[in-house]
């Protein structure tokens, strides 16, 4: 078999792929000129995952690549009926992000019930002022997300002590069903968002829903800015609907200095970092080349995606 | 039996005490009146835990209380060496702080891990600037303290992934002597102190403790104040020897405005609130129901104070 031409785009080079020379023909892209060497890669490895440059230029106007990777755990700035529709193996970057947006999405959990973020400003005024937080343990979360993102956020927090429910596509052991979310959020202390972006998820996230929840409950979205409809949820911070939220994603990044996110008391902005930990991009660069000697053995991939879904299925 | 006369050292009234009406007679000191009160006390209540007034009082005029119960966890503000030596019985409010402080820690540890500081900052500027954090599963910690403090604090952050060593005054089944404190600090990424103040543990984080821990390792002081030899930590900060550090306890409190600790970049500061989450009050009276019904009684106490090492010893 002939040494397969692997396509790369990137902003910033990827670490590691010198390992695959003389298994690899490496070409790189940028956003420019990604549409016109699309036709003649037989693997395309996504590492700049933020750019929309794939749904655009797919289809090119040749062979497609048998393969498409991203460095990503969402998949959906990838995804067009065409690519949906093709034979093309899409994969993606799950196992590197679970445990980081798990930790973080803790994080701002405790910081909001101990108000980490008044006690900043006010050791910035010099000012003692003792306050009550809450206690995490024994309140109750929904995680909205299924996939091992959520369930890795639902692990750590029940390991805290709260009581958590996971919502999903569809209910099923451990999950429930999206049918069951205004209940669950209607009681909930934390609504954490770490969906999937698709057409059912998109903008699920309104007024409606935040006017469900309690005036002391909190929301956190670690999943994709457009599951959120952003000024619903200025209103419902700054009317008190809700006693705060906590954002790593937005509907555009990076958010512009001009947007009023950044000003809502009780609101926490955050750049998209949540999964984002020193030696990530080393464990995404290790994990495509373990991904690519399978594909280029001609054997099964793991963290094959179900285009239709949008998502990677849990087998559990 | 007569009616006992309970003394109450309070600054606030405490809750629930109208319930002991027929089983007390309940007298109300302050700071200034409680000398003159102590030796007409059957039991006496701490319940302005922050008072010097007990250890500056003691020995009364008269029959000591025979009990003495602190709404706190520590009991370093009421010993002195009559009381110790003396027959009177002292409990504490184990059971009560633990898990609020183990949630604090381990909110800040994520905090200082994810630059959560750093994100507040850069969002009063409107900045969207991406960095990588720490991942706090896999990393070392110290726990300096083997008390339920302590262990609770162990608890939660070995269900996050944290490798955990906890150190005690000597070593036991799960705790480390002192003696292994060196070389404990030496490799950890965090030294958490939640050690009770006696005189063993008085200035224990000085000059030559920060001096041994690594340039990325970061210290947490939810235990007592003058553990600490503070300029020493403000140098070790300052100067780079250790990443950072979060100080919810002082040597004087609350702390000056004009103290220099409260403006070194990577040093976070908080009035002493980590085991306060609402209604601690209200469980903390409670908690003193319940010991005042047993010691009615003529029952055996929980939560009694060995005064000789100043702590409430652990069995297990």
């Amino acid at each position: 078999m002939a040494v397969p031409t692997l396509l790369v785009l990137e902003a910033d080079p990827p670490p590691r792929l010198g390992q695959l020379t003389g298994r690899a023909t490496i070409r790189y892209a940028n956003e420019e000129n990604f549409a016109a060497q699309l036709p003649s890669a037989d693997a395309l490895l996504v590492w700049d995952f933020l750019s929309d440059a794939v749904r655009l230029a797919w289809p090119g106007d040749g062979p497609r690549p048998r393969w498409v990777h991203t460095a990503s755990a969402g998949v959906d700035r990838l995804l067009c009926p065409e690519l949906i529709n093709s034979d093309t193996v899409v994969t993606n970057a799950r196992g590197i992000f679970e445990k980081p947006i798990a930790e973080y999405v803790t994080g701002l959990m405790i910081a909001m019930a101990k108000d980490l973020p008044g006690t900043l400003e006010l050791q910035r005024q010099h000012r003692w002022r003792h306050r009550e937080g809450l206690q995490v343990g024994g309140s109750r979360a929904v995680v909205v997300g299924a996939g091992p993102i959520g369930r890795a956020i639902a692990d750590m927090l029940k390991a805290l002590g709260v009581e958590v429910a996971v919502t999903g596509r569809t209910a099923r052991p451990g999950v429930h069903g999206a049918d069951q979310l205004d209940r669950l959020v209607t009681g909930a202390d934390w609504v954490i968002s770490a969906a999937p972006l698709t057409d059912a998820t998109r903008h699920m996230f309104d007024a409606r829903l935040f006017g469900l929840m309690q005036p002391s409950a909190r929301f956190i979205n670690v999943g994709r800015g457009q599951l959120v409809v952003e000024d619903d949820l200025l209103a419902a911070v700054s009317k008190g609907w809700i006693a705060g939220a906590a954002l790593d994603v937005f509907e555009h990044e990076p958010l512009d200095p001009a947007n009023p996110l950044w000003d809502v008391p009780g609101l926490i902005v955050s750049p998209h970092m949540s999964g984002d930990t020193i030696g990530w991009r080393d464990r995404l660069g290790t994990q495509f080349l373990d991904l690519y000697e399978l594909w280029a053995d001609g054997k099964p991939l793991p963290n094959v995606v179900d285009k239709k879904r949008g998502y990677v299925p849990m087998h559990d």
